[in-house]
């Protein structure tokens, strides 16, 4: 995490602690929380690079996601493809052979690789670490102990590498089965991630890590998240999917929340259409932050974490609106394009 | 290279020369190549061959691109489909073995040889290439030692071999990585190659064959890409990519640049809309060159580059146009036909 991400870090803690305590009234809370969210989309905005005709590919994002497995064939793919279509050049994808095949045809668009069942996955997915921004890890994975290993040594050589291995990670469904397995495998991770768990698997989570055994509920108290991202460091967001998005900032101790429209539709993919959207906005919002004329002034994966959930949301809405009950995870991908340029166009 | 082809490059070589001369002064310079693209757009309609009931099949181009690999499916997918969608009537892929069952599934349109990977892949390629235009190579070949060694081979038969083997080539990608390992394969090749480099290949090349440490930049020198190009030779055609295309004639020493509307999406694919095109435009500018009553006035590859580059650029405005930040290579292979029509129909 560079300097100028911490120092977002200590100033946010104070501004925005108001949203956890509970000397404000529920009216004042509110209005706060509103504001909050105006402050949101507008960071989200600047984190946007701009479409020049001076870039390079790659420039714009080259984002991995390691998943897959011999049942979940479409979860790899709707994350990569929708990190494509939020903004970034090349998105590859890491998973076992047989569903290297099977990816590669929904999509000439990506880079597949068929790694993740060989007896040296980590090998061979290491050296493309370094041309990677940001690693999205767990769409439809599995909970093959062999697959879990795997991914658990990648995230380590990430923690422990030199530069060129420190990566972000956006961790979604079985990755964070992973985490319940062995939560130290997350804990204090030292470069950024993002957690983004739905109500079962943040009360998993709270089981393991703070020994809670909350309810499951798309209605958390802010109050829990922020207790489950402060318990797993300094550099870790949690991010609780449900009826309103509840975001929850490990370093500062701070929570904001995403309370766009949202739809009652939950059909299998929306999770992976967050993530790898995700996977992009913590690149560009690293890549913001580190700007030496920075505008932002939030920490980056906040304002990545508000802007992949205010994206999902739009993108739910229109396809709904379109499709209705018939509709699937392709026709909310099919939206990134209008919601992106309602949201966060120029 | 045609007899015919030979004296357009002397012709060219002083009536151009002009652009790449510090003696003019920059609104001059500004002015000729401004003049100089309108000539070129006024060629490339020249080569178009007419669509007409007598024709038969294969006649307006066969065209083989060969790559693909592990990881890389979509890559010579898009640049053989491209070559079909800007006219040609045959377009085949020669690919390895597990690549091609992806690729076939990719369209019922393109012909794929699963072949790369075979012991005997020259061989097996070997009696295919009579019956070809024009070879498009280096789209998702990959680094490997054997594809890159086969790949050698093959244009090494298509320099030495008889008449029926001596084709125009195209070379983009990992072929161009190809040229970095071995300059020789390519350097004086006699029967017309492109090579289409971007900055970063473009920068790699200067330093293996120029011995020069040029940073990689979206706005070259003219004077850096015509220097390249003469060193490989008179029969070479470099085409660097960038802000601004430029085209330098290894002939003549003289460069052309391409400076259409451009866009700032850089995502994966764009590459290989431009070097399906580039073999379909290099097999009629070379059809048009040798026809006895041929109105052309330039260089083929030079014609074939500026056609290449002015479509792909009209293709990625168009699709941007429609799909913002979220183009992907597929949008811009759709907008083929409508750009087609704009800048070279009838």
């Amino acid at each position: 995490m560079s300097k100028c991400g911490k120092s977002f870090y200590i100033k946010v803690s104070f501004s925005v602690r108001c949203f956890v305590s509970g000397a404000y009234n529920k009216m004042g809370k509110d209005n706060e929380l509103v504001a909050a969210e105006a402050k949101l989309l507008l960071e989200s905005r600047k984190i946007v690079p701009p479409l020049t005709q001076k870039s390079y590919k790659g420039q714009a994002g080259r984002i991995g996601v390691i998943g897959g497995s011999l049942e979940y064939t479409g979860a790899p793919y709707f994350s990569a493809i929708s990190a494509l279509k939020v903004g970034c050049d090349l998105s590859h994808v890491f998973c076992p052979k047989d569903a290297a095949i099977v990816i590669k045809s929904y999509s000439p668009e990506l880079i597949v690789h068929p790694v993740l069942d060989a007896k040296d996955a980590v090998e061979q997915i290491k050296p493309w670490i370094p041309r990677l921004h940001a690693l999205v890890i767990g769409p439809g994975l599995g909970k093959e102990p062999s697959a879990i290993e795997i991914v658990s040594d990648i995230i380590n050589l990430c923690r422990t590498g030199d530069s060129e291995y420190q990566k972000p990670l956006v961790i979604d469904a079985d990755g964070l089965f992973m985490i319940t397995q062995n939560p130290e495998v997350i804990r204090n991770y030292p470069h950024g991630a993002i957690l983004t768990p739905n109500a079962i698997e943040f009360s998993r989570l709270a089981k393991v890590i703070l020994q809670e055994d909350w309810a499951a509920t798309p209605e958390p108290a802010m109050e829990n998240v922020k207790r489950l991202a402060v318990a797993l460091g300094p550099n870790i967001i949690v991010l609780h999917k449900g009826k309103v998005d509840v975001i929850a900032d490990g370093g500062s101790g701070s929570v904001w929340q995403c309370s766009g429209p949202g739809v009652g539709r939950r059909c299998g993919g929306q999770g992976d259409l967050l993530s790898g959207s995700l996977g992009v906005f913590y690149t560009w919002a690293l890549m913001a932050s580190r700007k030496s004329d920075s505008k932002c002034q939030l920490p980056p994966g906040v304002i990545a974490s508000y802007a992949g959930c205010r994206l999902t949301r739009e993108c739910a809405v229109r396809a709904v609106a379109r499709a209705g009950r018939s509709t699937v995870a392709s026709d909310m991908i099919d939206e990134i394009h209008p919601a992106f340029e309602t949201l966060l166009g120029e």
